[in-house]
């Protein structure tokens, strides 16, 4: 169990508050150079690609007051196959609307969705978002993401299909893979993490999903700060260990990536077949797009994550 | 005008109907090979990035009543700064919930978007929409849509800003621009038509950007044919002509297009600063990730588009 | 168990087809004369008021997918204090949206609800109901929904708080408590049934509110037809036994009421308050207020209905 | 023009804070006793019955920035003629979904919809209401309300169908009202007000409806506290004067019936047929239901207003 005082200063260690300006509000997306976009290109060998989102519908992972509010998104229909004009030879069209959280499926924590001690990242008062929204820091401030993309498959380092239940995915688990791997993340990488949990949503076990997952311990936060990582994903919806490993810090994992880094983090990300590809060829490496929705002000970033190797 | 009579024959010269089979739901997206891949990722040369993606918010371009429950997106808080327990030391954290067409700013049609005399494309029937939704051809029968783009700068090729109201950009039009341009469309490119209209939404005219618009004709759909596009989407709401060239039938160029090629179609495209990049240096060709949201069974593909030059 | 042939024959018996002219739409409802409207007002004594609606929220009994779609509402707030003005002096004003299905909590089941081998009440073809809503039978045909209430105590008159699991309340035991109550059911009355059942939602235990409820067996439409009952209500969730005890035939409650009676029928109302002032003062007429939400076209009728005694 | 200070003694005589407790909710409802129900229920001669409603619906009053978020209803389905079993003889049934401001209509403004200085009714805190909604003072503190309901026809007063451009209803024009109809107000009754305003919505003018209309003055509420009006609505949006004849402040009979009085006041609501029969016979009391729907911590009250002549 790590002390307050101790994981204060696992906070300072890994802060990069101001580093890019008392007014930046991109964080580590700053690290993605046009130089770092184009080395992802280079990653690209077979041209095959690979979704990573869920499927938005109501057989996602929410059940509407786990975290309150937060359903599975709802799709109806607008119209169907409604006449353009009284002509048999005018085309009819389709319409169709969505309620959705934006955190409902595969989604990007935005700098606003995280507040610690009354500040967000760099400084910004936690009131900067009030019920109109994230007046700083939302996530239309991540712009493109756009950027090389690195598999680290602890599942599969481990002989596992799913990691154990609370399995630590700590600082020195990450480098065991990174080593392994052969290829070490570089600065500007998007980090996409494998627990294997996401296998459980496949299989259409919601509890199981959601139950006590393998996920990031507090030190992993400073394996991405030390590689200059630009973004970090997981395929698991906590991110984290619940509870942690903190005493008194609930989602410190949170606070050192979004507060403290400024980094945006991805959860449900789905990462079954990408990562079945990696292991074929032994290439963990390629090119990642995952621009989210520009919903202005938002605190989720609603995205169909591509992978292209 | 065109008749009926001369409509139904180009309807039968651009169909794709049965070419990748019965049971294609992918239509012409199915251009879009490994190799059309890698030729999209050798095309960027900079590195940089530019999303063409409307923001989507209540000051859309929407009115609710146009296309009847097409309002602009709607987005409200779940939480704003909730502590994850009583302890001062745990994070807080704020979510948000959004309601939105998914037609209702930058987006694709899916095939399933339109049907022509009770069939959609490849023979599907109409009823395969209904309620619940499209049972088959819905946005996510797109699966990836990533490829090289190539931008027809209709707008500067003609020295205006804005093409003048009702402007036709018919197949000669495209081509011309192709030819002035230096560099064909070739199979599986996603082609991308600037009239300019979309600088008119930039400045905050709803009205002028909803106004009797500049957009494609009837003939536009066979250059994209003939070059194979995968993919076209443009800088304006109707795609085309309101009304069209085509006696009786209103969407002539959405049946050429959804209906009978089997070609997604994007709408509401804002194309200005990636256009200007491209005229700076007489590059109009560009990596474009273009994957839509996945949301099952809807006729509407929710998008950010990037583009990597 | 009853058979088809059965069930169609009690279908006859209770039929209003035509009874009110080919073009009615509010059925029974038609009842609710003037006079009635007095006889219920006349009703009045000690001027008390319940509500018999559950909460409209997260906490409600819905899931999502029991009936694809059917969420609990979620309310999200669009305004929170937001001032008029720069003058301190102004006032400041909160808004706030729901998001709800019509059918989520306490409502009315539209005659549109529910359809028959492809027919709904009085004839009108099942597809008089499509994509844009009910173009016939929606819930503003009912208008207002005014008359005299007549609780029918059936839990109290077997002695229990709840009636046990799959208890059938028939058309003997209705007109057994009728008769112990002392006051017979008068033509449009509206007829409200307590099984106790809502005591479950009101204690939050949703899975002991949804299990295999008592309900309404097949013959009880015949005591309300029989009766002139004007509409009828209950305080469980599916109105009747799931499954039924007809042949083949899941919902016949349904048919008999909406479809063939013309009848429309509430569901997921609580009694409790209302039946223990009843039982105190052995009175079980009142005032009762129903009039539904108007959204036009709806399948179901949001109401916060209103007992006066 | 009033000055501040001015107002502020106004304000002082209607304050009914801490006259029923320091705790209470209910503000003036709490003037509707049993006994006054039975008054209301006493003023029903006919049985007729008046809907006081606007539809819900896409027509409606919302533009959705007049009041940022503010949109029309929107209305889908959820399931059409969805069959309940295989076999024919089953029922099957349709369902849909809303998405609705609280105040997109006809409705209560909630005690909690209104602030001023920081406080609200009876000395909360403005920030009892914060982004999960009113804690205090919301809706559902309302609980049922029934009371007697008197019209004050003041277009029918001044001889016009609709009462001129900002013309203001002063607490003068409505004490001449009430002598000239010759029933006086009382403790207790639901006063409505009737400008004729809504005649324009009905006639499908939207901007005419909202256009500088007529409404309350600041001294109204004087009226309604010296007769002790329950409760208080209007055929028009605003209510009052846009902007108001008080200096700095904007919507002072918002702060004065609401923060002030404790008094929930209904807009947009349709009083024409209501009027028109009340003038036929020269009746103008009725009881009036208008119990809002119970979604619990909202600012406004969905309602269906039915008055029983």
């Amino acid at each position: 169990m790590l002390s307050v005082a101790e994981f204060d200063k696992l906070a300072e260690q890994v802060s990069n508050w101001g580093r890019w300006g008392a007014d930046d509000e991109r964080g580590t997306l700053n690290l993605i150079t046009p130089e770092v976009v184009r080395k992802g290109t280079a990653a690209v060998v077979t041209g095959e690609t690979f979704s990573l989102a869920m499927s938005l519908s109501l057989d996602g992972p929410q059940n509407g007051v786990g975290v309150r509010g937060r359903i599975n998104p709802v799709r109806t229909m607008l119209a169907v196959n409604t006449p353009m004009s009284p002509s048999p030879d005018s085309a009819a069209y389709s319409d169709d609307i969505v309620v959705t959280p934006t955190q409902a499926a595969t989604h990007w924590d935005a700098l606003a969705h995280c507040s610690h001690r009354g500040v967000m990242y760099n400084g910004v008062p936690a009131d900067a978002v009030d019920a109109s929204g994230a007046t700083r820091l939302g996530i239309e401030s991540a712009g493109t993401v756009v950027s090389r993309g690195v598999l680290l498959d602890v599942a599969r380092h481990e002989g596992v299909d799913v990691l154990p239940e609370r399995f630590p995915v700590t600082r020195a688990a990450l480098e065991a893979v990174e080593r392994a791997q052969g290829k070490p993340v570089e600065e500007g990488d998007i980090v996409l993490v494998r627990t294997g949990q996401a296998s459980r949503f496949l299989a259409a076990d919601v509890p199981g999903y959601r139950r006590s997952v393998p996920a990031l311990d507090h030190d992993a936060p400073l394996f991405f700060h030390e590689r200059g990582a630009a973004a970090v994903a997981i395929d698991n919806m906590p991110m984290e260990l619940l509870p942690s490993n903190v005493e008194d810090v609930v989602l410190p994992v949170h606070i050192l990536c979004l507060v403290m880094m400024g980094m945006i983090q991805g959860q449900n990300w789905v990462l079954e077949d990408l990562a079945a590809a990696c292991a074929r060829d032994a290439r963990h490496t390629f090119l990642l797009h995952a621009t989210p929705e520009r919903f202005p002000h938002s605190t989720g970033g609603l995205v169909n994550p591509v992978a292209i190797r």
